[in-house]
């Protein structure tokens, strides 16, 4: 009754911001990502009656207050489908630095759908673990999935047709890249749950949002296939200031920038004028991430040097989903 | 033939951000705005048959270009409202440094509507200076009028209903102050004409923005009468971040922040946080600009020299509008 599973961080192109069913974590729009390669989760869950009670322990922490709640939560769904009352005991840990803005849950939640089904005797198909790994966070849906992914909305009420689908694998476009520079920064101070709550509920501009993200959904979907990078860029780059558009016009207003997130964003614009191609991508946080093609990282490696808010820097390529491992963390 | 007047620059509450109509600068929704005491432009205007063409000098410079255009194009109004043929020669001077993110273009608007049209005869009212003074710069008409005032957007088509007017004078409400803080940094690269220009046309949440400044219009024009501060500033806050949020949707992006203008804003927002009751407004570059009233100056003026990038404040209560003045510039 004991499995392990990993999972890579994703990160979105197209971005997901706010839910339209807050209990089913259904998103008001169709979000597209990359799977990234190195930014790992590992997690072993052992479902067994020895156990009293649910635990959870995060990079050596046992785990209490409200993000227990959500895993023991999730557990209980996973449970009902089951038809099984254990308890479970769950270490996870996570390979790459917390507060980068490089979305841990993403990671986390795809590794624990696949390892606690599994741990349960469940036996799921990609799309079965993407549905699950959507009710403990959003964004998981799209780690279950290699490569490049697209978490379609859909429209049934019981969430059913809302999960990660692939739109290219891993290998498909192999150049492609994501740099995550960290910024000497805070960690955010509002947390996206209730953030994209308020957008959801006060924002005048998120109609708007919804309607456009929908349609940079499709849109990108064709330009991934086609390896068509400068639309790809330019549609990620808009969709992002997009994002923190809708976010400045939240009540009370969200402010994720920091004046360094502003001066990395002129910084990729000013490269880009100069020939340099590359786009930037912003989540709910100040950390700027770069999109870019394999033969430019050495260029923008020394651009990068040249700045001193970064402290450090992981280069991504498009990496594998969720699967299992026989290495248990206990 | 000569006449001097002398006008104030004016910082919106509620901005102004694209036309319905070229030509006559007749904006999309109605703005609101304060005429600063002291930021002042002194025009002198000379129609004379003794000169060839028209000649103007700003600052001791004489200019050619684009904008020596628009000048010749505003004086051809003039001429043809007063059937007159005459050249003009004109100086003028900016009491307050440019590049500041003070509108130094609405007071030279105003200042020029003034002088000129009492230069060639005409004898206006405050309603046809307004007229007058938009057609050279939309925010000058704001500029003809002391004190709070709302620049109505008008429904007709040849823009006879569109100008300033007086929503409270100067010494009704004497302790409000806005603080400009001279951020160091370079001057804004996209100009306001055709970025305005670019929103209307490409960015998808303009249509939201014009719909929701109007509307903040209606409200703070009772919210100055009341001196109800905190909503005032609460909808001039959100206003300008909409301000910007529409900036960043256009394509191409217009990102007049810079990464100062970002802590000024999180400086600002903490200050009022910790009691120190402040907003911020920021107009098409990246200076921040202070709302506060005059109780809490000694207090902002100890914060803000512990910020570094600040090298100047500017403190300004309401002021007065255009008016005619006896001594002349040459």
């Amino acid at each position: 009754m004991k499995a392990t599973a990993s999972a890579n961080a994703n990160i979105a192109l197209i971005k997901y911001w706010g839910k339209r069913n807050e209990e089913l974590i259904l998103p008001q729009n169709s979000s597209v990502s990359v799977t990234l390669e190195g930014l790992k989760t590992v997690t072993t869950v052992d479902f067994d009656k020895k156990y009293k009670k649910d635990n959870f322990t995060l990079n050596g922490k046992k785990i209490s207050g409200e993000p227990f709640e959500r895993i023991a939560g999730f557990l209980n769904i996973i449970r009902k489908m089951a038809g099984s009352g254990l308890k479970a005991k769950i270490f996870s840990k996570n390979f790459f630095p917390t507060a980068t803005g490089l979305a841990s849950s993403s990671a986390g939640g795809a590794a624990l759908a696949l390892a606690s089904s599994k741990a349960i005797g469940l036996d799921l198909n990609k799309k079965e673990l993407s549905l699950l790994a959507r009710r403990n966070s959003g964004s998981a849906s799209r780690s279950i999935e290699a490569g490049f992914v697209e978490w379609e909305k859909g429209e049934k009420e019981d969430g059913t047709d809302s999960f990660g689908k692939q739109v290219c694998d891993k290998d498909y476009w192999p150049e492609f890249r994501i740099i995550a520079g960290v910024l000497n920064e805070e960690e955010k101070k509002t947390k996206s749950r209730p953030g994209m709550k308020q957008s959801v509920q006060t924002c005048p501009f998120y109609k708007v949002w919804v309607e456009n993200s929908e349609k940079q959904a499709k849109q990108i979907k064709k330009f991934i296939p086609e390896k068509k990078f400068t639309k790809l860029g330019e549609l990620a780059e808009n969709n992002a200031l997009m994002l923190h558009s809708v976010m400045f016009n939240t009540i009370l207003p969200i402010v994720y920038f920091s004046g360094k997130t502003v001066e990395m964003i002129k910084a990729v614009r000013k490269w880009r004028a100069s020939g340099l191609e590359c786009y930037f991508t912003i989540d709910a946080g100040p950390q700027v991430k770069i999109i870019c093609l394999e033969k430019d990282i050495p260029e923008i490696k020394r651009k990068l040097k040249g700045i001193k808010a970064i402290k450090k820097i992981y280069i991504c390529k498009p990496g594998d989903g969720a699967r299992l491992i026989n290495k248990h963390l206990f």
